[in-house]
């Protein structure tokens, strides 16, 4: 790992978020490249030439290899950098973080996507990330809502019983849920104030100087 | 792992099918207990005090430990059965694994998966799996053949620069995607002709005796 890391990120999304925070905790020094979504500059054949399904983040590993999506990044990096772990310490907490992770990805952050990208003005027309333009589909963004109101109650439950939510280490479904929980306030869908669990974690993990990233 | 793996399963479902292949691929012995999807029988409450999320696969570790989610268990599997390697050999090519299988999870089963599930008489309410019922959107049926066409275009080039989805090897990725091409043929949403690449690995893939799993 002689080669300094080169991260296309976009400031405002919470994809590549993810990956600053998780390259935050580990105290990871990289070049940032800012792909501006808002002017469309993911579709552009140059950034195409980088990752072909013109979504924020991907890593350069520093000899051009790249890598794209969140759970393939934190797992190189959590193999070359392990410490600290966030990726769990054992095979059981292994699987636990990717089960997690799967789970705060899939019911939360693509529910509240599903509620900006099918109702934003902003997002005519790009209702999904990727290279084709996809139209809105407005029930969409009211079963995001929906079923984010039942995913918010199995966090709750889950975090009124642990420290973080795979037990008492923070790992990578905290870096999740953290982004899960300001992009949902961003679209006016957060939790409700008798989630209280979630409101305890999140002041917690607000504070680590990580959530600046 | 003194103890002997329990499956929870239904045969016709992709999703557990994707544990079957994978667990038969590792020759792994384990007990398979059906859940009956038709007859609703992973909304029961017994079924619910397994797996709170009412889906399949959940396997037992046999001593009560329950993990959900394919990767998590496919995680957990190669960590206390690591031949054959299925999940890759080498830290970037555990990362290549990874990427492509939440790609052909989230590009392809997903988008056939709302094909099927916005648009069958038999899925009516049940537009996504989970403990909530969810009225179906037939716009999505219609947006999840739409975006599959485009991800067998990229997935046909993927393979016809490789012997398998991630390289020499066959990996996670083609369990994956050998179960979204069954699933696409039965929803009848499969790849066209022209798709050729994907047609010569699908035959080879399918004639592994896991396949069969």
């Amino acid at each position: 790992m002689a080669s300094k890391l080169k991260l296309y990120d976009y400031t405002d999304a919470p994809s590549p978020r993810r990956t600053r925070i998780f390259l935050a905790e580990k105290n990871i020094d990289y070049d940032c490249v800012q792909i501006d979504i808002r002017e469309k500059e993911q579709l552009s054949d140059a950034y195409k030439a980088i990752n072909p399904r013109c979504a924020v983040p991907a890593l350069d590993l520093g000899d051009g290899t790249i890598l794209t999506e969140n759970v393939a990044i934190a797992t190189y990096i959590e193999s070359q950098y392990p410490e600290p772990a966030l990726m769990g310490a054992t095979d059981i907490e292994r699987a636990r973080v990717l089960e997690w992770n799967w789970r705060v990805e899939y019911e939360g952050l693509m529910a509240v996507a599903e509620v900006l990208r099918n109702s934003s003005e902003m997002m005519k027309g790009r209702a999904l990330t990727g290279p084709q333009n996809i139209e809105q589909i407005p029930e969409l963004a009211k079963r995001g809502a929906f079923r984010l109101t039942h995913f918010y109650g199995v966090l709750n439950t889950q975090l009124s019983n642990n420290d973080f939510i795979t037990g008492s280490d923070f790992t990578l479904p905290d870096i999740t849920a953290l982004v899960l929980i300001d992009f949902a306030n961003w679209v006016k869908v957060p939790p409700d104030e008798s989630h209280s669990a979630i409101w305890d974690w999140y002041k917690k993990v607000s504070a680590r100087p990580s959530a600046k990233a």
